[in-house]
């Protein structure tokens, strides 16, 4: 394609890991895409289903630095106007913890036409996996979602802050700081006996599970950890004592 | 099938209601069951890909008394020993506000094998179609998903509770309470300018977006408005300016 005939970019959310939990119109922009931009953390079952496409690893596992997302925002415009279909794929929903909306400012300023397919965020494959309800009645009417991010020079309190009123706690890309949130939590009144999950590579065939209790957590040294989800909750009780089924 | 070799229960997301917004293991379970038992609110265009299925519609569409949940229950558990795959749907993701808890429960304890298909929930849908993260960069890092049961007996405090500290709320099922609802956010301390996007059938034909500021909504007659969502945030804001681009 010419210039003054641009493609289209999707914003794609790759949920949690395994191929067949894309939605099926994000399997099919996959399959037909030109070229396809994708995150560190998008499993190699989905890329695979890129036949077609042109492989753009891009962005970085912990944290991206604005220089880096100024250079994925001019690729993508660049990508869209030679190519149809310029697929961006993000693990889990491409709107929550994506930075999504960056890569929308720098489509709509450059004119270029764009859609964004919502994904499975890794919470509910999460939930599934541990046949644990986000919202268990009677124990959780609420669930928030946060990233605390320890380590950028912002103090633990405005995450735990927003935590601190719902029923169930979910913490993205919170492994390395494993101890530290536990902590804020603590320290912002949770129960040290409430029950933490902690799954890495959820619907994957490397997936793994740990359960804690909220204090235990606080003083674990959480070593060199992937990129994990933390559950935290009365929901998890069960599932902690060994109570899921062996679906 | 006989019983002594019972069937599978499959509790799947529907997620928003586009049949291409099922996970591709979601439509791929509909198009194969047996039978499938569904809530009053998945759409018909994802009922029409059970083709081989008995289609059992379940649930009403404002609370569930126990009486009809432990029928549901029981006939999850009779269906299972006659059909090798169950499928039961239910909007959006079935963990979160899904009362999928109950029904595990009930499968293992009468020993029916299950799984849990995760959906894509409402909350990403609205946020992918108006196009603005649900944690914006500099404005949001936090969301809550919450179901305020005001006309339930409990008092709006403890949902609001919940809500207090994010910087997105979401609230689900909560359109005929919007009113209440806007009065109980406004009085923990919410902003009345706060922008809230209130959606309805998202991702499909007769979608309908509105927008509102909180104090405003507060003062709304609700009227009969069908189940909706609310997005509560400084994230709505540009939507609600028409900022928005036609995608």
């Amino acid at each position: 394609m010419g210039p003054g005939t641009p493609g289209k970019v999707y914003l794609v959310g790759a949920g949690p890991g395994a191929a067949d939990l894309l939605t099926v119109r994000a399997a099919r922009l996959i399959e037909g895409a030109d070229i396809v931009f994708h995150d560190a953390l998008v499993s190699e079952e989905i890329l695979a289903l890129a036949r077609h496409a042109e492989l753009m690893s891009v962005g970085k596992r912990h944290g991206r630095h604005s220089a880096a997302q100024d250079r994925i925002n001019a690729q993508m415009i660049e990508a869209a106007a030679r190519h149809r279909v310029v697929v961006r794929l993000k693990g889990g929903d491409p709107m929550l913890f994506g930075r999504a909306q960056e890569e929308i400012d720098a489509l709509r300023g450059a004119g270029i036409e764009y859609e964004v397919v919502p994904g499975v965020s890794a919470a509910f494959a999460a939930s599934a996996v541990l046949g644990v309800s986000l919202t268990r009645r009677g124990i959780a009417r609420s669930v928030v979602f946060v990233t605390p991010r320890v380590g950028e020079g912002e103090g633990p309190s405005r995450w735990a802050d927003a935590a601190r009123g719902a029923d169930t706690v979910v913490l993205y890309m919170a492994a390395h700081e494993a101890p530290a949130v536990a902590q804020a939590l603590i320290k912002s009144g949770r129960d040290p006996g409430m029950p933490v999950a902690i799954l890495e590579n959820i619907s994957l065939a490397d997936e793994k599970r740990q359960f804690r209790l909220l204090g235990e957590l606080a003083r674990t040294d959480a070593g060199r950890m992937g990129p994990a989800l933390l559950l935290v909750g009365e929901i998890c009780r069960e599932a902690m004592h060994g109570a899921q089924p062996g679906n």
